[in-house]
C-alpha cells in the first residue's frame, strides 16, 4: 500500500513548560499527514477530494498513540503514514514518527468516510468509501 | 478512586471546516482534565505538585480515544476523569466526555511520573510515584 | 456599551518552554471572548447569530495586543470585553486581561460583519451590521 | 537588514468552521518565522541562542496584524520576515504573508530580549541585546 513521508520541524509553540512537544500536537501532525497521504494517492487536495466525492471529511472514530521518545524545539522529525486497512466505510492509518532515525511516536487512526445526511443536512453520515479512492492507493503504490 | 468532573464549552477555534471539534483539541481537554484531577486529589496546582515532589510533569506514554458523537461550536460538554490504575512509576486515567448526557468521546491515558535525570539534567527519567500522591487519591475519594 | 467578563484558567498546554503563555493563545482567548460578548448581547449563540442574520462570522481585519505581564500555568485570569465602536459593516472590540487585579494583556480587534457573496457563494463579503444587533448592545447595556 | 522567507501550507486543523484560517494561527506562524529569522542570522537554533546568550527567549510585548485576504485549507502561503529596528533591549519584526503573490496578512511584532532575573530566578527580566546578535543581522544581510 502507498505510504507518504514528510518532515516536520518542532516549533517553540508546539512545546510545553517541560520543554517537550505538547502531546495533542502529535495528533495535529498525524491529522495532516493523513490528509497529505490522501492528497498524494488521489492527486488532489483534501478540499477537492471532499468536492469530487461529495464528502465532508474523514473524521476519526478511534485513535491511539504510543510515545517512546520525546521531541524538542528545533528537532526535525520524520512522519511516514500508510493506510493499513480499507473497510466498507472506514479505514486504518498508521503513522511512524522518527527523530534521528529512532521511532519516537507511533500513531494509529481509524477514520470514517463521511457525507451530509440527505435526510438531515445538518448531520453527518458514514458512506461507502468510493472504489475509485481505494484503487488510487493500490495504483499509486505500484507506480512508486 | 477519586474522580473529577468539569464542563468545557466548545469554542469556535476548536472546530474545523467540517464544523466539528478538531480531534487534537480533545487531547488538550483530557490533558488538562488530568492536571485538574491531580490538583483536586493533592490540593495543590500542577506546578506546586512538580515542585513538592521534584517532578517535571506526568507525560503521556500511551493514549487512546474513541469518538462516538461529534461536538460543535457552543456545545457544553462534561468531562469526568478517574485514575483507573496506579503502578510503580506509571498510571492510567480514563476520561468520559458527554454531551446532552450521551457519551461522546472516551479517552484513555497511560502516564509516567517523571523527573530530571540526576546524571543528565537535560534528560527526563521515570521515578516511582510517591506513596503520598497515591494515598491522597484514596483519601480524597473516601472523603467525597 | 455592554461589556462581558469571564475567567480563564491558564492550562499547561497554553504555555511554552519559557513557562509563560504562548502568545497566540491570547488571541484564542480574545476571539472567544468576542463571541461570548455577542452571545450575551443577542441572547443567542454565535451559530444561531450566523443563522439568524445570514452571516458567516465576524472575521478579524485588524488586531493588536500589548503584553504587560506574563501569565503562567494555573493562573486564573479575568477577561473583560467591550465593543468600543460600531461602524457600517465593521466594529472595534477592546479586551482587558488581568491577573491578580493587574492589567496583563490589552487586546484590540477590528472585525467585519461578513456573509456569503451572492454572486460567488465560495467567497465572503462584508455586509452592513444589522440595526437589531447594534440595538441589542445598547439595550443590554442599559438593562445591566 | 537580513530577511527570511518560508512557505507554510494551510492545514485542515488551522481553519475554522468558516473555512478560513483561525486568526491565532497566524500569530503561531509569525512566532516561528521570527525564530527562523534569528536562526538564519545567528547560524544556530533558538535553543542554542538561548544557551549561548544566557537568554530565556524573546517574548512579545506588542503585536499587530492586518488581515487583507483570507487563506484556506491547502493554500501555500509565503512568509517574509525582517527586523525593522533594533533598540537597547527590544526590537521590531515585520512579517509579510502572501498567497498567490498577493499580500494576505501583515504582522508587526515588538519583542524583548529576556533572561532570568538574577535576584529572582523565577522571574524574567529584559537584558541588552548582545552586540554580537545585532552584528550577525547586518553581516548576514551583506553576505546574502
Amino acid at each position: 500500500m502507498l505510504s507518504n513521508s514528510r518532515a516536520v520541524e518542532i516549533e517553540w509553540g508546539a512545546c510545553d513548560p517541560g520543554g517537550i512537544v505538547f502531546n495533542p500536537r502529535y495528533f495535529e501532525f498525524f491529522d495532516w499527514s493523513t490528509a497529505l497521504l490522501f492528497q498524494r494517492a488521489l492527486g488532489m487536495s483534501k478540499l477537492e477530494m471532499c468536492r469530487t466525492f461529495d464528502s465532508v471529511g474523514i473524521p476519526l472514530v478511534d485513535t491511539r498513540a504510543r510515545f517512546l521518545r520525546s521531541s524538542r524545539v528545533g528537532d526535525i522529525v520524520q512522519i511516514t503514514s500508510t493506510v493499513t486497512a480499507f473497510r466498507r466505510s472506514s479505514f486504518d492509518v498508521r503513522h511512524e514518527l522518527t527523530g534521528d532515525g529512532l521511532l519516537a511516536v507511533e500513531g494509529f487512526e481509524t477514520r470514517v468516510w463521511v457525507g451530509r445526511d440527505p435526510q438531515h443536512p445538518d448531520r453527518l453520515k458514514s458512506k461507502p468509501i468510493p472504489a475509485a479512492v481505494i484503487d488510487r492507493f493500490t495504483a499509486a503504490a505500484s507506480e512508486s
